[in-house]
């Protein structure tokens, strides 16, 4: 057997062995991985400290909820923790590592059915490992009039990991959680729960009603650990018999502030149902691969002013912000009759159909994509800017006012500036409140860099927590750390949720700040 | 000290009288109700069982969150337990009353104060007591163009019940608990947690984005008893700048199939916001107060026949499904014409405007106000239908599939059949999933017609369970049946989430089923 360099805190290396033994002849021996050259393809991480400090004991994959069972029993009696992956690819968040070194991968991939698609009720019932693109296949291939909601990294990562960790897509259905519909989850004794109507025998409603009778449980295992999530039940948008994709344009970047009010007026109107992307043109570039030469050839980080004089000087918009209509060409026609009205009051510019031009080529063909629920590489794109594959994503939420939008950015170009980070940031507006993104590109074989992106994310975050402000997703490094800024008041409850439902701290230890001590 | 008549199990009258001197110390004698007289304005309940069996042994009115947390100590050191009421008009599923008889009802009705309306971001931030009359009044007194979603009853309830309780409304935001955002609760123990961004102090964006970091908690207090909610954000719709009232309607009673699967498209491809109302013409006179005896003097249950025979021959349709249109008058056109041509295609005829007066009167006039959010009485004329003040409602979840509706109400003719009651049945229809509301009128004075009203409900709960439908909702002679249907997996997770929280089930214990052994 080969030695694991990563021992689960308390556990020796004999008994380590003994529980791989015992893991083996659950899964076989082909399931079970420990050795430091089978393990480096869980290992590609993007955080910015040692991926070493991070690194699990090893992995073992399941296929069946049995499995999962058999796997727990072990763990209970070794005390070996176990961190669920459903398709690993948590990107920019810390992908498949776990809070806490030492903890053995649960890799749920193999677990990778399309249970069900209902094209009359539009709703699907997926196991863990199934992605985007494998559900996007099956869709064309049956015909079903339906669309995803695909995150950037569509293809490689999936709905279930994507809803438990409350991501975000492009089209109606864009803040994933809010479309997810019924779980079945194996709790750490091994008993499974189907949530809501999954509870009744023989329904054939399910996926049909969130609440079912009594607690509403399925936000509790969302960005949690409290069981393993082995089923998914989520709702996919009616495909529209047409779409029309349009950027509201503005000349400055102050003008974010009149954008957001825009954008709130447009949205809480139900006028425009996808989310609105606020972008800069430097952000624009960065997704369509642009690398960052072009804007600013010269050494020191890219700031606002800097986005603003290229875009002034290229006869391109400094800030856009684009979505998607929805509906029979009649309700399009209305629709882009309201918005022409609005984007008009606010100072904006309204562009659709060809005028989308003045946008980069590869950044309109990607909105098609995500628009329309097609999952794309696109946004991998965004490597090229500084090459050297180091991307973490500091995400405040920020509420839809343009004066909060505003005292956010300055906060965030205090922070560029003082950690000499180049300024590309976006906001993904979605109602009343939006995600603030702001993308930290390092190169990650250059220790200076990576220790600079390190102390830009934990002074944003204390930056933002004593404004009030909090992210909706960090990387394993800070998990600890945002969860203090939400108070003790919601760790302790948590704690004792946990401590109820896994005495023993077996799953995902650490999760979201989530322990038993 | 006056003597309850319904003591908490396993306390003695001395240590009642006790605890009651020690609840009257923190909230004042005034506050305090143990004799029969003063509780009887608590006892008002339409349940199809004697009232004594689920009566409380009194109640305490607090005004703040430290008089909840002294009471809780009170409560914990005689062991007295306590059933939250925010304004106890939980009609037609228990009112007021306890799940098990004997809790103190700790009454939260002077808690009443509007914390925060934000016009612009359109949420809401609101204590228990507060009514959606008083709501509706403060947003008309201050100008605020943002409408409410009410439900029936809507001046005498409120929207923290209403919420907690999840029930349903009439407009955009008709799902009341998919409008909640936020939630300060106090536990058992008296800590005070505020769910999602809540927990950030000083933070602005509270009510603006429901989950915040970690689990998603404010679920696991709806419909439950692990703790005391103290304070509701919620979501209020913008008010469009115009709204048109639309009926569709068909002449056969089977024809709620076709209904269910054209509203079930309205619905899907966001042309409706509002929810669906599917009614026969004997369940809209009921609504608009008209009596029974209209459509049959004579003795005998009211079927669905007959109902088809009584609009056949006055020229009204057997079913009508209602609903609103929200928007600009040229997104209300366009929506208009999608409607039309679907209705069409399903053999519906449309009506709006003028049309509508084919409907009563009050019925279309309660329309205008439950679609824009404006609170009547007009509900509570459903009692002249037999007289007697009996009502409790037999509400399965439906999944909004026409030939699923009709398998619906084929099983509910059998059993009005069967226990002899009118026909009077009702689809709230959401999306992927309807509420089937069955009207059970009994007179309360009628001992035969309280034990059919039981029997019935027990029955149907059974025969639906069996064909894998639940109840979203029920009163307290049939919490635990309910949760039984929804299985023991579920009761199970509950019970140990219950006893981490409040390991002595001194919060509503029996509440959804819920009880801490």
């Amino acid at each position: 057997m080969t030695t694991s360099t990563n021992l689960p805190a308390g556990v020796s290396q004999n008994t380590f062995n003994q529980a791989v033994s015992e893991y083996a002849a659950i899964v076989g021996n082909d399931n079970v991985f420990v050795a430091d050259e089978s393990m480096s393809p869980y290992m590609k991480a993007y955080i910015p400290v040692d991926e070493k400090l991070y690194a699990p004991s090893g992995a073992v994959s399941v296929s069946s909820v049995e499995q999962i069972q058999e796997v727990l029993k072990v763990s209970h009696k070794y005390g070996i923790p176990l961190w669920p992956i459903s398709t690993g690819r948590n990107f920019g968040y810390g992908e498949a590592l776990p809070a806490v070194p030492g903890q053995l991968l649960l890799d749920l991939r193999k677990m990778n059915k399309i249970i069900e698609v209902d094209p009359v009720l539009g709703t699907a019932l997926v196991e863990p490992g199934v992605t985007y693109a494998q559900l996007h296949a099956y869709i064309k291939e049956h015909n079903i009039p339906l669309w995803l909601s695909v995150p950037g990294p569509g293809p490689l990562v999936g709905p279930l990991g994507q809803t438990l960790i409350r991501g975000e897509g492009y089209t109606a259905y864009a803040e994933q959680f809010s479309a997810c519909c019924g779980m079945e989850v194996v709790l750490a004794d091994g008993q499974v729960v189907r949530t809501g109507l999954g509870g009744i025998e023989g329904t054939s409603a399910w996926q049909t009603n969130k609440y079912g009778y009594g607690p509403y449980l399925d936000g509790i295992f969302s960005q949690s650990n409290f069981g393993i999530v082995t089923k998914l039940g989520l709702w996919l948008m009616s495909a529209p018999e047409s779409y029309e994709i349009f950027t509201i344009s503005f000349p400055l970047y102050a003008d974010v502030e009149k954008a957001v009010d825009l954008g709130r007026r447009l949205k809480l109107s139900e006028t425009v149902r996808s989310p609105l992307l606020i972008a800069s043109t430097a952000t624009g570039m960065a997704l369509a691969g642009v690398p960052r030469s072009v804007i600013k050839p010269g050494p020191g980080a890219l700031t606002a002013d800097e986005i603003q004089a290229f875009a002034q000087k290229n006869h391109q918009p400094t800030i856009s912000m684009t979505a998607a209509l929805y509906g029979t060409k009649d309700q399009i026609a209305a629709h882009l009759k309201f918005v022409e009205k609005e984007a008009k009051a606010a100072g904006g510019m309204l562009l659709h159909g060809e005028q989308l031009n003045v946008l980069p080529e590869k950044l309109v063909h990607h909105f098609h994509d995500m628009f329309t629920g097609t999952p794309d590489l696109q946004e991998f794109a965004l490597l090229n800017w500084i090459g050297g594959g180091g991307l973490i994503w500091f995400a405040p939420i920020c509420p839809t006012r343009g004066s909060e939008a505003i005292k956010q950015i300055d906060m965030m170009k205090s922070l560029a500036a003082e950690f000499e980070f180049d300024f590309i940031d976006a906001f993904f507006l979605n109602g009343r409140s939006m995600v603030h993104l702001f993308n930290l590109f390092y190169d990650r074989s250059n220790e200076d860099q990576k220790k600079r992106a390190y102390a830009f994310f934990e002074k944003a975050q204390a930056t933002f927590a004593k404004a009030g402000y909090g992210v909706y997703r960090s990387n394993p490094a800070f998990m600890k750390k945002t969860a203090q800024v939400y108070g003790s008041a919601q760790m302790d409850l948590n704690r004792r949720i946990k401590k109820a439902l896994d005495p023993k701290g077996l799953i995902a230890p650490g999760m979201s700040g989530i322990t038993i001590a």
